[in-house]
């Protein structure tokens, strides 16, 4: 089983390490980070790259696609390498995933129309412009399409996914090597539980409230 | 602020991003990734490299340290460059942080004799070789050493810490931003939750079982 990653310029890194960390410890699997070229790509924060170990061309049929997000999803969403892409691989793939904004990616090249789906809270609503039927669960199953919330999602999401590759023994043998175990400090990590002024203040602020 | 986030061969990815990925939302720092040498440094799965930007030569006084654990950390217990590096930075540093057995490197340092420190729950018992005092707790701050438990861990230790160095509504901020709102799919991500065989694999098959 092939598991590809997908990298862009100002992905957000979470996004993508989280599915890594659990996703890629399926037996037998092949987990590999890809991009438009080879080499080093910078995330949101410009602090840190991750490189991609092959271009996507080189990779045209994993069955697991996974997409992160991140600010730099708006302009892969006119990206038509990385859309047709997207859509080759799709029709050969079992599962087509994504985290955060990722989904938007999925969404611009056509791929849930007429699905539920999820993305980072500020952008949920935007889903319907392509035709998606926003959720508020963390992680969301369509069919093959799974899709996670914002950034840190994406482990909830690997290790359930997981779950249904591998088996719920192998997903908990995961969990329990990561000790993924959270105790956040605070319990301010969805817009409803969060205090209300930073809620609006994102909302605000967000590229979002542009469109 | 600078913030410095060691790389080695054979670290585990997560432990690295998630103090990333919330301490690096901190305003006004700098957050660098340093090793040996600059240049693409493989994770312990060997699907993903982490850029290097920065030698740990051109970075000897950053105010945060964070070492991240994995495989290779058994190497870097015997690297005294490292070492000698971890030794100097600490005179000077604000925070001395770790993630999973990057706690074992810092106690490899000569830094956390005396000290109640954490580690992966698999090296829990090795930190007392070091005259560390071991805890069950997944963040534990000992004035200013902070140490996490296994891998998944250290976005807590980020989101504790960062509340300590930027307030608790900035803290709070980058949770909402990352949906930091955990929902794993099973309750196994310590070792008094997981199905007790799979606690029984690990301890027998680790490297620690055999020191």
């Amino acid at each position: 089983m092939q598991i590809a990653i997908v990298l862009f310029d100002r992905f957000t890194a979470l996004d993508a390490v989280g599915p890594y960390e659990t996703l890629g410890r399926l037996p037998d699997a092949e987990l590999v980070f890809v991009a438009e070229e080879t080499g080093p790509v910078r995330s949101d924060t410009g602090a840190l790259a991750l490189m991609a170990d092959r271009t996507l061309a080189e990779v045209p049929a994993p069955d697991v696609v996974v997409v992160p997000g991140g600010p730099g999803q708006f302009e892969q969403m006119e990206n038509e390498t990385l859309l047709a892409w997207l859509r080759a691989a799709d029709r050969t793939s079992t599962w087509t995933t994504s985290v955060c904004t990722g989904s938007l990616i999925l969404a611009g090249a056509g791929l849930l129309e007429g699905r539920r789906a999820t993305s980072h809270w500020l952008a949920l609503d935007f889903l319907k412009q392509y035709g998606a039927e926003p959720t508020g669960e963390r992680v969301v199953f369509d069919g093959k399409y799974v899709t996670a919330a914002g950034v840190s999602s994406g482990i909830d999401m690997g290790l359930t996914l997981l779950g249904r590759i591998a088996g719920d023994e192998h997903a908990q043998a995961v969990q329990l090597m990561t000790e993924y175990d959270p105790q956040p400090p605070y319990d301010a990590g969805a817009p409803h539980k969060a205090p209300a002024h930073l809620v609006e203040e994102f909302r605000a602020n967000s590229r979002f409230a542009l469109m």
